[in-house]
């Protein structure tokens, strides 16, 4: 462990001994559909209530990171998750079946990077000797709980996104083989006013924009030492601002591929209700766990910085007038020789 | 650092740098009243809402805990803090305040030594230099979320709890002058199916129970090691709940005083509209920064291991008729000679 700035190198290089990723239908209509570990063919997830429908996402995943990583639970030390829902409960309860050591966390949508940078350095510190990270997100329960009545049907404007319904899972370990987790950027609060919960892509750009030239400051790095920079889920609003905030930080991210984990599950030509774009804690976490993981373990990707961003706003706060205060946690991935 | 079953060995002892506690105007008149930083004389806490008088409790308290080290924001590296607010907003409001990387984080009411433990093991690691640890809760906020309308005036049966209003921060640094933290016990989520949130002490105990046999036998210490072993807001109900699943696990508490911060911050006698005593996120947080850290300071106490419990529910989960799930955190505080 080495600290520069807000970002710690992880000497000893953890390694993501197993990841699972499950998805909803709409999800699985997606150019990743392939990708995922498992996709429902209802939206429902074949349970009674949306909630119980999340909280499956996140019970399946995790289970099935440990299992696919040949272990039990009672060799996980810790699960280090959280999710959008109020009290991060379909955390909780996936903690509860789990029945291992728990740290509840919560980034909103970079609950994804939060919990894998930590589950990181517990590994690399030597306070864990293998931890599960996850986290979940389910379209009616996000729906439902911050925007409207799901039944109400109401419209959206085309900077709105989609939350993605879908749970993604990881088991860091010491040894083993796979992908190592390089170095982690834990972000700040950042909060330029903007107060439409329709236009979080806008709303979190600043944060990811933040994040990422800590990344290269603290670092020493250059952009171009990453094959690939995404960001969590700032779709095709957000992006494009965040692209030129960095070009007006002096960081010149034109030395790597930069997109976005929101513009890659969705097919948003004719997956035309997503509007920009995939958005909530699943969207990154899916995309990191199914799509980029398989990419570094077949050497298609060797270097890749994830972004993930989160829009910390409650219902309540931006009723009361408030803006949305967002954040962005980064975590390298590397695959070696 | 080193690993025992689910419990971390700071090797290197962080310290406590500083803290503050900062409540409302019912705990003023609490018998700790003079251990406190600053009593509100108005529930309001001078703000037009609730939930900016709960942002200013913590942000007022993070910023005294700052001052108090002698140090400026710049020089704390990261902000580990979380309240009982959907989507803890408070803590993200003190995190924009602040505007020092944040790790958001859950744990109900036992946020405050998830917080605690969390900064210790970044400063133990070399993951950080200084570390801020904070939560808040506010009566009214956690009213009417949780429960009823506050203007509704819902009668209670005797189990219930007060929230408490007020906030507690503490800087914790590699060196320095202070008590330190030795050692820390991560719970796991119990849940013996107690569906009654107007009695969290007896949904509570046994996660704290679990926590603090896990720590003995993690440690190989026994309870008489410590001067006092303090739950985080069990209550009038919880405590003796607690201590009974405790003697049938072979935990002798004999040896120890063994309370809870519930019971010390109000007075049960003359404050009857507590009921079984205090609860709420800044329960824990203010007695211990505020009351317990002095005894340490002034060697009245010289080895304490305090036990935040938490119940994880949402209003919704229980709505849906879900059990509240529980955990607890321990975090074991010594002052050297």
């Amino acid at each position: 462990m080495r600290l520069n700035g807000q970002t710690w190198e992880f000497t000893s290089k953890p390694v993501i001994l197993s990841a699972a990723a499950v998805v909803g239908p709409e999800e699985g209509q997606g150019p990743l559909s392939t990708d995922f570990d498992y996709v429902y063919d209802n939206i429902d997830i074949n349970e009674k209530t949306w909630e119980k429908a999340e909280r499956r996402l996140l019970e399946q995943a995790s289970q099935l990171a440990v299992v696919k990583a040949e272990l039990t639970k009672d060799q996980i030390q810790f699960y280090v998750g959280g999710d959008l829902m109020n009290q991060i409960i379909s955390s909780t309860f996936a903690a509860r079946t789990l029945g291992v050591p728990y740290l509840g966390v919560f980034g909103a949508c970079s609950t994804s990077m939060e919990s894998l940078a930590l589950a990181a350095l517990l590994v690399d510190t030597g306070a864990a000797e293998r931890v599960l990270a996850g986290t979940a997100s389910h379209n009616c329960t996000a729906e439902k709980q911050f925007r409207y009545p799901t039944e109400y049907g109401a419209q959206k404007p085309p900077t709105a996104q989609y939350t993605v319904t879908g749970a993604g899972c990881s088991v860091v370990g010491k040894n083993g083989k796979g992908p190592v987790i390089a170095r982690a950027t834990i972000g700040r609060v950042m909060d330029l006013g903007i107060k439409d919960p329709l236009n979080m892509g806008a709303a979190m750009a600043p944060a990811a924009a933040d994040t990422i030239a800590a990344h290269f400051r603290d670092t020493g790095l250059t952009p171009g030492y990453y094959d690939l920079v995404i960001t969590g889920d700032l779709a095709s609003v957000g992006l494009p601002i965040a692209k030129e905030l960095l070009q007006k930080a002096g960081v010149h991210m034109n030395g790597t591929e930069f997109t976005d984990c929101g513009l890659l599950i969705y097919d948003l030509q004719n997956q035309t209700y997503v509007k920009a774009g995939g958005s909530g804690c699943g969207c990154s976490a899916v995309v990191t766990y199914g799509h980029l993981l398989k990419k570094l373990i077949h050497k298609e990707l060797k270097k890749v910085l994830v972004v993930a961003t989160g829009a910390l706003l409650s219902p309540l706060s931006y009723q009361q007038g408030e803006s949305i205060p967002c954040i962005a946690h980064a975590v390298a991935l590397e695959m070696e020789d």
